[in-house]
């Protein structure tokens, strides 16, 4: 593999997934994972553009950053591209009344949407709410729509907390989709729209720009396929397997944030 | 298509799906549906062979059967090809000790199985035991394994029930599946082996024999990949677009099991 130097080599900006980069979820919002609130704050003090581009959606991005900030990080809600307020700008375009299948806890986001007679479901990363009851009634909602429309933030398989790795939204999209025989649309990660939203916010080419990730499909290869690079940290829930993963290859391989950011501030054009 | 007496020529026994054809499940059991406790009581006098082929795994066999006899059907336990047997025959042969992702009335069919550290999951359609901890609780023992096996009785996309559509365990076995990055090895209907112990049962050749079921894939797709008729009745499960599905089309169609009873006692060898 090259060197770093040729590797970061006239990156101008970076996006920073959340969840398994810079904190572990878990009780209470989870614990920072060692190092990174400093390499953030080191970051950040460089010429380097950093947005954070993350597909958390159990909470509204607002609790998020106060979570974030509560335990040192440098964030603000403007900061940040999340999947809740770019699917309000789909639905709203497209003129469709979301069912939600979401947590109390990111419904404040969609305040401002019309959910009377559903014509589409919506299903975010849930947890608890996943329980038979809400994920049966959004598939009664499906099989009732003449052109079923399930709209995804994200499609994680799976992310990881303290207390072990834990079922994300992709799974109950798939088992939806299987149920009603329809495709689902993801708004978030690894869809290009979402990146390329993000760029967009950032003001930055894809050229210009690497994403610093813990998921080798959904953030390096989301990341690579719209042009840009990608390096995946070993935290979260990055597993030993991702290095030899059969079809993403990361453009670098880092033990957490603070090396990540160790090798951008030695190696980008200061 | 042909007559209904070329269609059915030769045929001496038949294989009856239960939910969807004899009953609809749901409170107290569910109902039977109009006419099938008296068609099958006629079948059963005739000299074609009978034989139920459920993937019924929400309550053991011996409690269905009771369900089933309270309701004045002529039923009894040796008459069934059920799933959790099934299953629990090829964990004893593979020496495979299963975490149970099942309802608690199927978990007795699994009394004399080892389920001490579990070296698999068997999951079955468990209803409201499909709980969000239940679900990533088989996802953690999967992600443990080092070859992680899902061994799904059956893969049913939904049933009905009085109340309205059900999903069923298909749906929750492809959320593994995503989950994990696996395949699960399913038991029951529409599995070849499932049909064919059925069909040893019987002690019938695939070509004497006639699936009714109310399952477009799984009966009547998963009966004719075995050689068998198959005949899909409009009760149950069934939707109008099933007559028009791409992939199977059946040997007939009937409004229910009684008007199949009909054909059958009208154009088989007496």
């Amino acid at each position: 593999m090259a060197a770093w130097s040729e590797r970061l080599a006239g990156v101008r900006g970076v996006l920073l997934d959340i969840s398994g980069v810079l904190l572990d979820g878990g009780k209470d919002g989870g614990v920072p994972i060692p190092g990174s609130v400093e390499a953030l704050a080191r970051l950040k003090r460089s010429q380097l553009k950093v947005r954070f581009c993350t597909n958390e959606s159990q909470v509204s991005r607002k609790d998020l950053v106060g979570l974030l900030r509560h335990m040192g990080f440098d964030i603000s809600e403007g900061e940040v591209t999340s999947p809740a307020p770019a699917a309000c700008l789909v639905l709203k375009e497209r003129g469709l009344r979301p069912h939600l299948l979401v947590s109390d806890g990111v419904r404040s986001e969609f305040h401002r949407i019309d959910t009377s007679k559903p014509n589409c479901v919506v299903i975010a990363d849930a947890g608890e709410s996943f329980s038979y009851q809400n994920v049966n009634k959004a598939f009664q909602v499906l099989m009732e729509l003449e052109n079923p429309v399930l709209i995804s933030l994200g499609k994680g398989r799976y992310y990881k907390q303290t207390s072990g790795l834990m079922l994300d939204v992709g799974a109950y999209m798939k088992a939806l989709e299987y149920a009603c025989g329809i495709e689902a649309q993801v708004v978030g990660k690894p869809a290009p729209e979402f990146f390329q939203s993000a760029l967009r916010e950032m003001g930055l080419e894809a050229h210009e720009a690497i994403m610093i990730g813990d998921d080798i499909v959904g953030d390096v290869g989301g990341a690579q396929s719209c042009g840009m690079r990608a390096v995946q940290v070993r935290t979260g829930k990055f597993r030993p397997s991702d290095e030899h993963h059969p079809e993403v290859k990361a453009d670098g391989y880092v033990d957490n944030l603070a090396e990540a950011v160790d090798l951008l501030l030695q190696h980008t054009h200061k």
